[in-house]
């Protein structure tokens, strides 16, 4: 049996989208980051980063969106989320998703999560880096209809996650991204991320 | 034939290991980031993102450490440069390098590196949140000697970026931090990583 820890909306969603997707035999348990749950001793003993996602597993804790979907994929073959038969293209997943973890992730988080808020020019210039880190994956990262091109894959979970924040809080305008709105609408059409949402207690947006 | 794009020193120093010590057949070629090299047209035609490393690979362009040293590790078994019998050992090395991808690389990134460099009171901040950083390895996720535990992997190489920036820097404290200073001496003293220092044109630290 499988443990993810996650908070509602944050970027364990990507993880929680693997697990569903995948079939796995998992159970959730919530971190509340904004009450600094991450922070406990209880939770740093599972995960010392104390951030979220992290899973646990029958051999120990994994950490980070990137190595639990790979882990999901390798160890669910039968549900086809990643090629894994080709080093190439599992590894143009895990460069797609790497990049959301390490270039996506940082920019948008700062900009709209900063603790004390932004203000101003320091949000305005944070949005605009953010917002052309948005325009690489429109225009050069994003195959389409899905990330890797005509195979779902675990990086289109991943991806909905940055392309959910932005589209509330009003970033994701559709002249200037039509190809990650259409994208999301698409990821969010699918029963297993539908459940996934649901379980977390949030809705598509 | 694969071909690496790199800069001297930079994070791309952890795929030049990773391929050295899979005995790859490769070539390399230098990107001057200080001369905004990754910001040519004929770069952008290989890597949109406009960072390194970048390896061209028979099939296409990879990006991102993560997903390169996978993709090295995968493509040549023999080398043992990463346990790939196992899906949870494989995801625990994919874990450790996704936290110097994402969490690692950009406080110690900010710290030293941001344009224009930091002064005061904001260096001081930054320098003290990468060092707690450092603290996490230190004490949690560097199992040691190496990083994965008794089996040298393509962890090692990618963690050695960023202990050699820290003792460039005189960040690396040898009270405060006794198994990094061990383990980059350690990584250090192995002669494909010696090689990669040699063809980069940089020094040992």
């Amino acid at each position: 049996m499988l443990k993810l820890y996650y908070s509602p909306g944050a970027c364990a969603v990507a993880s929680h989208i693997g697990l569903e997707e995948a079939g796995a035999d998992y159970v959730i348990e919530k971190i509340d980051l904004r009450a600094g749950q991450q922070r406990t001793p209880e939770y740093l003993a599972i995960n010392p980063a104390g951030v979220t996602p992290a899973l646990q597993t029958p051999k120990g804790v994994l950490t980070q969106n990137t190595a639990i979907l790979a882990y999901v994929a390798q160890t669910h073959p039968h549900a086809q989320l990643a090629d894994l038969n080709d080093p190439f293209e599992f590894a143009r997943m895990q460069a797609f998703n790497g990049w959301l973890a390490s270039s996506l992730h940082p920019a948008i988080g700062k900009a709209l999560f900063s603790k004390p808020p932004l203000e101003g020019e320091a949000k305005d210039e944070a949005v605009r880096i953010a917002l052309e880190k948005y325009d690489l994956a429109e225009n050069h990262l994003l195959t389409g209809p899905w990330v890797m091109g005509e195979d779902h894959s675990l990086a289109d979970g991943y991806l909905l996650v940055f392309t959910r924040w932005a589209r509330q809080a009003g970033l994701l305008d559709k002249a200037r991204f039509p190809k990650l709105n259409a994208h999301l609408d698409l990821v969010q059409s699918r029963p297993a991320v539908q459940r996934v949402l649901h379980a977390e207690g949030i809705t598509a947006v």
